[in-house]
């Protein structure tokens, strides 16, 4: 379907993590190992917080592959972001345009996501009608990915991510199965609003696309004391990933099934994930 | 906003119409005369009907401007047809994508529109329920187009398409007024199935875009012996656009406030139109 | 590097041949087997002439991948050609833009190229003043494959293809080595003025990019005397192809290293390809 | 042709020079004043240098109209520059592709032109042999004025850059006339180093397209002490145009003809232009 990574922690040049790694996520948009499909190209996006303070985060989407993007590699070289958000897009059949394209943003709040909705077509008008009325003219695009988001804004994903998150998925399993979708959702979602990030890994059926976890830069420091990169990141630095950038050993951690982390002040949790009846 | 042609007749290269006339569909794209936009450069889309028989027209649509598209100098250099649609998007606020660009299609209609749902961010919501489920999830795009064609087709536009399209109306303006809109709609619309075109001219306020249909070509050769181009098209050869194209004296009639046009079997009539209440 | 093919013989629609078959055209755009790169997502076009005569081929490019584009879809479903080109391209690193994209076209004649000059950037400059200065200011993209192709123009394409091809070979060739590059050139061609078609298969280390042409339909309605496609096509029906499209048995022959061949008038020949000094 | 402009001085988000202004360079896209023609949506581009020290220049540039781009308006309202060019360009034949579209780059170097070669196709290959055979190769696009650029390059532009361009010049002229074309040239070029910006008004027939500076910050804010946006700007801040941003009286000077100006350490100049023979 898609891949992504969440970075958050010392202020880094895009290019250092979207390039520079041996399996980049640009490697990844032609040559994903671990994805549904081998190439990531109907569309990108990048979302990045700026150092000085602007309260939304700035937006870079574009249709076509990230690998040729003449613009992406010059942001890449001369943005840089203490928390950031990228996202290859493989289309499961909705539109390759600008508006569908990850990550998508209310506010400060920034979303993307890797999986589908099951039967998407069959479900997306019950599923549109819960969305806030206050909400609905804002959706731009047609994906699942955007519905899901603006179900959990409508939820009260800006007072409480993992509960609104879990009502959404609550949400989406009922509406399926009353359509006799068996298994509705898969997801892996990268969220944050600026400050701290959630990651989320659940499927319906229980086998979720992958999704990684970086291990504590000081606990790499450990194994790796020659590794020049960890010398410039400090402790906090986190990435989430769909699948594992680089060769590093004891660099990446899969997230267990039906499980969320959140990445806050240096610290970082797992906790179980539970879809919440709505 | 908009500007659009529709032809029926001879099957000609869409160059002779798109781009040949002095002042040319892809003229207007640079300079409009009569439009409330003088550039109308945010997308453009062409259908038309293969002379043997495909069942549904051909659509190129694309984001960038008309004027300098190569494919669709390619095109009109290399495709004839006797039924063909083009028009050139001046956006009121909606996305620049492939899915919001006109002419919309279904099954064999193509429909295209000049012209908004005022506050349509407002109404959006309201207007999108009344499309029928079997046909929410086939919009594509996010354009009050592309509702009012989806609202025209749950009316029945395959059975009666004046019909449709007052209900149509008659529910814009219904919901319109509910949330305090004044004048809700500004439309003129081009509707086709392949084989009869659809003119409507229709504001809330009485006060509509232009629209003009062309003289008869019969009528006109008397007018212009002298005119080789009309010895090539047959008699029952017309046009409907937005403002004229060239300056052949008594070629264009201006469509009435609140009417609409039928064209078929070398006919054409003019009729009142009246919003039906929905 | 880049995939393409050349059909001739009864007018199709293009999608027969483009989206239809088992490993189709579209398909190798994401799964390329026997190309140097698995993805060809940098860009793509079809040429093709129209059944009734109009003179030049008709081009449509774009710079995204093939597999999701709208419009090519749109034009596969509604254009049918007796001789048509497609081309998807893994660019070696000239930009990604519509100049760049193959088929290149001059009056009549269109060229397509699979492969690469070696150190191009090195050798730009010298090869590029090999072209004629009535042609010079026609080049409109950057790609080693534009300049062969003006290269062959200059040295008498349109009065024998194959030694105006083998002169640009040598030209190539020379100036390469004069720049210490010991193997100048890799290169499947695909050129055509309307009628026939020609297909080169060289490199100068002697290991060349696959090239393949379909049997004789009367041969293969005799293997297969139960596939109703082969039914409607007629015994001059020809295809080249980088690797073979869907798993007929023996439906495919690889032309040989340095070979060229010839389809015209329901006749196709081999011949051994020669470069000649220039 | 084209409208550009070019600021220096206090670090600003692009938005405050590019979107805010009254007669703002994205309304000039679609509306100028008093260029050759109104619409400028042939493409565009914008250069900038970060605050922090990074070397070369960011480029953002893209095919597509400047007054609907999505991505050109995150970047304005995230991106602060105390160095930035900004370009809206109309084709005066050349394809609209990014290696066409201004600021051009070689290393720290921007570049960009309004107006245009006469009859560039004649002289295109001429013009492009005298580029130095290291440079040649760095071509990217097709236009006349990057080959203008390569030109200054070739003649010295990163040691005198108003001697280069009067040879540059120089060289286009003798060219030109060689061929037949009595008035080859008309320009205005903004072109910098990331420290001092160079402007250039000049053309073969001495009717040259408008250029404007801004009036010293301090002399201005005398003029207009309730204008806020003064207070905000360094004395030393300087904007050269195309025409005019906004309406505030006293803010805007004309360059003489065959003139050039040198913004640099808050001071600036004017001096004579005059093409250097080659």
């Amino acid at each position: 379907m898609c891949r992504w990574l969440a970075y958050s922690g010392t202020p880094l040049l895009l290019d250092t993590i979207l390039y520079k790694p041996a399996h980049s996520l640009i490697d990844q948009s032609l040559h994903s190992r671990l994805g549904v499909e081998t190439t990531n190209g109907d569309g990108f996006g990048v979302g990045w917080y700026a150092q000085e303070s602007i309260g939304t985060p700035a937006l870079f989407t574009d249709v076509g592959p990230a690998w040729n993007n003449r613009n992406l590699r010059e942001l890449a070289d001369h943005v840089r972001s203490p928390l950031f958000f990228a996202h290859i897009r493989a289309t499961t059949g909705t539109a390759v345009q600008q508006t569908n394209c990850h990550p998508f943003r209310h506010g400060r709040w920034m979303w993307m996501h890797n999986g589908a909705i099951a039967d998407f077509h069959l479900l997306r008008r019950e599923l549109t009608l819960l969305v806030s009325p206050e909400l609905y003219a804002d959706i731009e695009g047609t994906t699942d990915s955007e519905v899901m988001f603006y179900l959990a804004l409508t939820f009260g994903l800006d007072r409480n991510p993992p509960e609104a998150v879990a009502r959404m998925v609550g949400a989406v399993e009922r509406v399926g199965r009353a359509h006799g979708v068996e298994f509705p959702l898969q997801m892996t979602i990268g969220v944050t609003d600026g400050e701290r990030v959630w990651a989320f890994r659940y499927s319906s059926l229980g086998r979720s696309r992958s999704l990684f976890y970086s291990t504590r830069v000081d606990t790499l420091r450990k194994l790796h004391p020659d590794a020049a990169f960890l010398e410039e990141v400090s402790d906090d630095t986190r990435l989430v990933v769909s699948e594992p950038l680089g060769d590093l050993p004891g660099a990446w951690n899969e997230v267990p099934e039906s499980t969320y982390g959140v990445i806050q002040d240096g610290m970082d949790e797992l906790h179980p994930f539970v879809p919440e009846p709505v």
